[in-house]
């Protein structure tokens, strides 16, 4: 693997989710696979299960890793070509990234949209400079429009939970939007979406309020559905997410109804596991009798970052490494 | 030790000074104890001693560190049961501290109080919210009230002096309050008391000015007198720090009189050694003289910390491994 | 070597080349030498290479590495002398460096002038307090008038060009200044000024338009121009920087004409290279036609200062093991 920002760059998923169950089940069974190897992290944005679980991966294969925080500890960085530089940022990408790729062997980049340029933010520019420019591996701890790693400890979790609960093999789940007090990005319904169609072992409906439709590329494949109840009858796992719209982009157009996640809600689900990424709000995207109950799974969502980032770097080096 | 909070967490003082004094003989002797052990270290506030030498410490014993600041790396913590999460603060402590108990072995905290709600900051709610949800050790690298890795290497410090110099089995040992530029915690001055009493091997005096009283669980064995330089008199070791108001809690009600320590308020005391917690406002708190002179153990203590921290992480990793 | 702040700390710059070069041809050879050893790496300021490419140093030495922002993870440091500590300043460098001294083995300091008070931040008063409380030896990671590791890495490029194209054994390197949006130190001017001098093998000239003249302590041996076009006629190497006024200091007098490096200005060179310490101001300082092709060295000076930097702190590590 060259470069890990979506479902596409996975030749085949369930061998990744494999390779991660096993990373699992013995943590430091390759600690000398990243020996004199290393890992450089840019956070252009907040960040804390991805920047924890990342660092523990590669820890765990023996990696050396430098965590930059751009803008913060360094500087404003320009991604427009041929811009004369004259404003507030202080370094073109152009110059920062070779450099990386010479004092790094994989580069892993996080960056949020700006919710303002629809094209300019679906476009990937940021993170394809970087992939441009390094000359290296680059790995997508969120990017503009994806979380791949996320998706990765996503659907590691549902294999977990079908193998554990003796669901149907080809479970059905639900992604549905939730309220949120500011608008956010589509990324993680976006990948989660993706890797569910590609992974394609699920029965998968989508709900959201008009208005919020996610772009095609990504939910083709899903049936989508505006009336939530009928989405979450019979539903074996329910992936909770607010997003912001992406028709009129980045706004949060009023949704009408309840959209919060809570027990009466899940009534008629198949007893559904319940999914989220976090951060969450309590009380607004979903209820705390749910995220405290049995049937909350985002516990270990979290937990499988580890081992979703550890299959990944390594599935980076050993191609290096041939 | 499951947790280092306080002195109550300890079983037997003087055995945890005697190991911090063999890491310090040999900082490398226990290299492999913490070997495929992570240790991680949340950051709520700034730091600099407590952030240095818990890494010195942690990597002496093998382990890997990550550090976290809050709300700077990552965004803002909520503490409050059943809040609806419409604010400001991203993430809920229950749903943080789990994984934060998947990712590491052991997890470092450090938080201030508000200095608003006396109530809320001595009920210890944030790193007991740690405690409860992480699910793994906890060491405090302060807290709202206690400052536990400080005052062990403050004890570790009164340990070698009274080697070094000879001096009584059970000195006389003042803590006495100093003027600041701001209100203070009152996590050093009631953590310092608590260790030296349930040390016990101390003549023990502490020294402030009226409406400076401390929190009497943390007090109770020591001799409180308003009069700082009949305190003084005869004193082998004199602590000075500030704090603010327990009683009109957090503020800085007026002190009369001169405070601050210099070489003419030490003339009576049998040539007592000056510590502080550091970091100290220089001809505020303390007179250059007495920082510059050899009286001064201030260093000695803040390099202690290093050893202070290996010993409780050591305790911890060999209770673990059981 | 006790300290690296200047080429004056150097006994032997070509030898120091040599160890560079060598570790850059195998960068694990003495990933022994720096084992049980600790490197503190103090910022000041931002940095992107200086952070990542030390970082990346020590660990090819085996060292240990703690990372510590200044004033943003801990606190503003007071650093003058008998200061009566009432203001926001928090700690004293008397009480900070000597700490430091006894959690690492090896300081790395980064610090910028204020760009106000010339004698202030020409006696370079800062790092050389940390050299004096720390006890330790000090890398300066910049400092107010200097930049030697960046320094250090221009001349192993210079080296490794005049081998690669076959140039004149004393070649002509000019240093020019450019333009910028804001008033910047002179570290790199002067300290890449120095370097060259110190070294001895090139034809050295420095052009600047007038107001712009920096430190003769510096400079001396250089030949000095106001015309920048006479300057670049035949160099072999071209260093771009823009840098505030000496004399006038910290202003940006008034450049008069085009100093904006391009195409067009190097025509007369002799297929000159062209060097910037980065970041760079694209369009501002240096046109985009220069720094994409193939007369651009900017990226291989950024990888050089790994090996820059491990030379430098393994002959630290050496001297300290004798």
């Amino acid at each position: 693997m060259k470069q890990f920002l979506s479902a596409q760059d996975v030749q085949d998923i369930p061998s990744l989710i494999q390779s991660a169950l096993e990373y699992k089940a013995n943590p430091w069974k390759d600690e000398m696979l990243g020996k004199h190897k290393k890992l450089g992290c840019l956070f252009m944005n907040p960040s804390m299960r991805t920047r924890l679980s990342t660092q523990v991966a590669a820890q765990q294969l023996g990696m050396e890793t430098v965590i930059f925080n751009v803008g913060h500890e360094g500087w404003a960085l320009e991604f427009e070509d041929g811009a004369t530089m004259n404003g507030t940022n202080v370094e073109h990408v152009k110059d920062a990234a070779p450099i990386l790729g010479h004092y790094f062997d994989i580069l892993a980049v996080r960056t949020f949209p700006g919710l303002k340029d629809r094209s300019a933010d679906y476009s990937e520019h940021i993170i394809h400079q970087f992939i441009h420019y390094a000359g290296i591996p680059v790995i997508s701890l969120e990017s503009a429009t994806l979380h791949p790693l996320q998706s990765l400890a996503d659907l590691i979790t549902v294999h977990e939970a079908i193998a554990q609960h003796t669901l149907a093999s080809k479970p059905k789940i639900v992604l549905t939007w939730a309220p949120h007090v500011k608008p956010l990005p589509q990324c993680v319904a976006n990948s989660f979406a993706q890797w569910v169609n590609a992974w394609g072992a699920a029965d998968f409906v989508i709900t959201h309020p008009k208005g919020y439709e996610l772009e095609p590329s990504f939910t083709n494949g899903a049936t989508i559905s505006h009336d939530q109840d009928a989405a979450l009858k019979d539903a074996d796992f329910i992936y909770v997410k607010n997003w912001s719209a992406y028709e009129d982009y980045g706004t949060m157009p009023g949704h009408g109804g309840e959209w919060m996640l809570n027990n009466k809600k899940i009534e008629q689900s198949n007893n559904g596991k319940v999914m989220h990424c976090l951060p969450v709000r309590r009380n607004v995207e979903l209820s705390d009798e749910i995220l405290d109950s049995s049937n909350s799974l985002v516990t270990k969502q979290a937990g499988n970052r580890v081992w979703a980032a550890q299959a990944v770097i390594a599935s980076m080096l050993k191609a290096s490494n041939k």
